[in-house]
């Protein structure tokens, strides 16, 4: 509508979000040769973006790639690590992902699984917007967060 | 010590075992085409036995064999059926094994884990003794209904 949002970068705008934040920590933590040093923010999270169009071309007959599988635990291993900042428990993660793309991710936390996702046509993982990747994994970590405050001696345990 | 040791198949004498007729069952049911039906049970269960000095000979190198990932599978559904026709507790097994063999196997049931295993040298999986295997199979099945007892409502969230 806006012509603001034509000139906008694709994924739009890096919004202020600690999700965000944790997950450029987690990728750039990764960079152990300091190769992306130079890198802006949008760059390191640019392959998390994926718009309409393109998920309606990425076929799911393959198996998914590493780096798209790479990503994924990234995602999650963010909402952990996030997690624990505002809540002192460690989760770990777990994924079970067919040939086929289906499958289930949990974060376990003592005994506690603090977040379970069943995940289908994981070849188009991805978010429309950094807005999107922001949301999504915030409400995540809300999720984790108050199934802790649900079962604290499980998540003890 | 006594003869009879000598002369019993490999893998000693097949207990009677509520855990064993599970894990028979769940491998039968996978004969679908029904030429497994000749077979004695002892036959079924052959290759979950590896004795002390085929465990040495197990090269730890390569990847895990997919038969092997196979047998680790049954065995924990095994364990996950007869939790669920004691306890009445549906669980899912999930696991995380890397190319070393190293990994994590869980049951997961609502929002608890159940059974939880760390795992080296998945290479070597086997036991000694079908009385091994009953044993062992029989202890995770109550450590799995014990943590069940002791955190119903997460098990059923």
């Amino acid at each position: 509508m806006s012509t603001e949002a034509e000139t906008l970068p694709r994924g739009g705008a890096l919004p202020v979000s600690d999700y965000l934040s944790q997950l450029i920590a987690v990728i750039r933590a990764e960079d152990t040769h300091g190769s992306w040093e130079g890198k802006p923010d949008a760059e390191i999270l640019a392959d998390f973006i994926v718009t309409r169009e393109e998920r309606r071309e990425i076929p799911i007959i393959c198996d998914p790639d590493p780096d798209l599988l790479w990503r994924v635990e990234r995602f999650y291993d963010a909402v952990a690590l996030l997690l624990e900042r505002r809540t002192g428990a460690q989760a770990a993660q777990m994924s079970k992902i067919t040939h086929e793309g289906f499958g289930r991710i949990v974060l376990i936390s003592g005994r506690l699984v603090v977040l379970s996702r069943h995940v289908r046509d994981i070849h188009r993982f991805g978010f429309e917007t950094f807005a999107k990747l922001a949301d999504t994994g915030e409400a995540m970590t809300r999720d984790a967060a108050e199934m802790i405050a649900r079962f604290p001696e499980t998540a003890r345990a």
